[in-house]
């Protein structure tokens, strides 16, 4: 009997359990301080779900009750209904048929699961600091070797993203296979241009590399001239798959549902010599380990495309965007540096000198009872940095700043 | 570049595609005739979701529409309102905790998932016939070699069950490393003794295996003599992981819920002579590749186990364990030999002498108008039978009773 060993490589989930665990000790030593504590850790959305969302999940479950519009086993790659309303509204022109859509559960999945179609040997890069799933996900499928003692796997290739290259990874001096790509960016909140995606794309295709990119945050892009899709730019088709969630814009993250989109022609040659097209290989796997998101919430998802669901999300997001603002705003009054926050709803600072991450942490929750995310916990090159996030309500994220304007 | 070969050993889905395209030829060749058609084939549920499962996602949908009761992410492993229902409800004396419980969003991810937390190199053994999931999952993680025209598999070990052995498997005469088991038996609708699954708890325990044990049609089980859980049996904390489903009691096949129980007392040695329980590498593989079932969903799930829930799941049961009965019945009055369906919602029918299976798919698709689906499409040990779902309404089930009385 053989476990899968690589799953021993893995480092104890470090970054959040910290967290809770310093969070603790400090509300032990403080416990009349307690109800102060506003938490801008998180990336998790905090306001209602859409009503026009509630409303199609209403019909759904109502649907459910009787046998003419009960629904069973679905397609496992979702709906027609919402794989042609994804199309419809956020890739028009853009050459996506409703085919090359895939509906899941979530992100996280996805991101996770694709590495069962890619095979054993690729060389994998991921920026730093990056989303950590991306890669433990490596590590347990074997692609990386044992962690060193700043818990960078072997085998990885890593790219950092600071300040001082604008946190824009440098295109690789050698050869990758798979590259995660991740804009508007967790957990910097930074954006690419489409002069910087199409450098990729043409690097990915001059190395026959395939660019995983998540686009979970699309949704909070301001700026027209930054792209929110892969499929942007020109010959993405033929390197790219792009994930997708409806957690952030429709707020999902408890209801469940994104979707990966993966176009027609994008193949690879085996070792056989056969071309073999990676929407054929997902297809399969998609088909025989999921058996499709649940009904009322491809129901509720299809509902962020209706006029009202249109008009809720883009209330949410300028929600979150405006929060955004507020704490970029009363950091840069403190004299911190900022970045991000401007297309994405997280707030990338830098710690004053002589203070790193860890120590910026504890500063602002024995300060000012706020709790951040360390920028180390997201990979080594996040030292230095902290991430505060947008999600919250405006009362709390209003105090923040208060508070911030304090210390 | 490499993508993962194992999936180009898949033999391309056989069995529902060519029952289609059969169906779609004898509609073609009989328009005037097609709505005659009656679809005894899939294992999909007919009858509308429990009002008091509706209820509860009502009630949950709208928690979701106010920021004090709103749910984002929650618990990879599930919410505990519906880990302990469970246990209190499922596992009572079984010596199960809610903390071994998983909730995902359904058991063919589970069933498929779980090899992600075992390495290369183990063996394999199946029952044929057999869910083909267990196979193909198997293929695409490489543990297994190429397909033989008959479409088995090298390396895995075949374990046929036909009515020669009364489809009881025989314990094999070689050491294996994972062994799936499925009782009752899709597709064969038999169930397994006390003694014959202490049996196997006793090879798994002789020889470091472990059963994976598919629980998903535990509700038919009516006879109080035959074990609805693997953890009925003494010593399976050590060597059993048990997959359990909402699909087909609570009729979640559309909504998607299910959960996978691990004892944490369930442990491996390996190759660095360090114990690693499968708990704790479920747990991790769940809580970095899966985010939690949706809440609403689970709010649903929960409910199976109110009394109204369960006053409505019971009559679910007794509708399809009625349909059962009258198939059973209707085909021995035919002469044909039946086996399963009376603890499972599969009835599996010997064909007559001198007929295959797909010659009785033939048969009754032209002299009946019934699709069933043919034995051999489970495996090799299938053929020479059928399955006839007693998914469906009452009024179908007569319908087809009536037709098989006049072929």
């Amino acid at each position: 009997m053989h476990i899968n060993e690589n799953f021993l490589k893995l480092k104890a989930g470090y970054l959040f359990p910290e967290i809770a665990r310093r969070v603790n000790a400090w509300t032990e030593a403080n416990p009349n301080k307690t109800e102060r504590l506003i938490r801008c850790g998180i990336g998790d959305v905090t306001e209602p779900l859409p009503e026009a969302v509630r409303n199609a999940m209403h019909a759904a479950v109502d649907e459910q009750g009787v046998a003419e519009t009960f629904h069973g086993y679905g397609p496992e790659q979702g709906y027609a209904f919402l794989r042609d309303a994804i199309v419809e509204n956020q890739f028009v022109g853009l050459n996506i048929s409703a085919d090359e859509i895939f509906i899941s559960d979530g992100s996280k999945c996805d991101t996770g699961n694709i590495l069962d179609i890619f095979g054993q040997g690729n060389k994998i890069a991921i920026t730093d600091p990056v989303y950590p799933v991306y890669v433990d996900t490596n590590v347990m499928a074997g692609n990386t070797g044992e962690a060193d003692e700043n818990g960078a796997y072997e085998g990885l290739v890593y790219l950092p993203c600071n300040a001082e290259n604008g946190f824009a990874p440098a295109i690789p001096d050698e050869k990758v296979d798979l590259i995660y790509l991740c804009y508007p960016n967790n957990p910097t909140g930074t954006t690419a241009t489409r002069e910087q995606l199409e450098a990729w794309v043409a690097y990915a295709r001059a190395n026959d590399s395939i660019i995983l990119y998540d686009a979970a945050y699309e949704a909070f892009v301001q700026d027209s001239s930054v792209p929110r899709s892969i499929f942007e730019i020109e010959g993405a088709h033929e390197c790219a798959i792009e994930f997708r969630s409806f957690s952030k814009n429709g707020g999902f993250t408890g209801v469940r549902c994104a979707y990966t989109i993966i176009p027609k022609n994008l193949s690879v040659t085996a070792s056989t010599g056969e071309d073999v097209t990676l929407h054929s290989l997902w297809n399969r796997r998609h088909a025989t380990k999921f058996n499709g998101a649940s009904y009322p919430v491809q129901r509720g998802a299809a509902a962020v495309f209706s006029d009202e669901g249109k008009a809720q999300v883009s209330a949410l997001i300028e929600h979150y965007m405006g929060n955004a603002a507020l704490l970029r705003k009363a950091c840069q009054d403190c004299g911190l540096t900022v970045f991000g926050g401007e297309n994405a709803p997280y707030v990338w600072v830098q710690c004053p000198e002589g203070t790193d991450s860890w120590g910026m942490f504890d500063k602002m929750l024995e300060e000012a009872q706020v709790v951040i995310t360390p920028g180390s916990g997201f990979g080594a090159a996040g030292e230095g940095y902290f991430r505060i996030s947008s999600f919250n309500t405006r009362e709390n994220v209003e105090e923040v700043c208060r508070r911030l304007a304090a210390i």
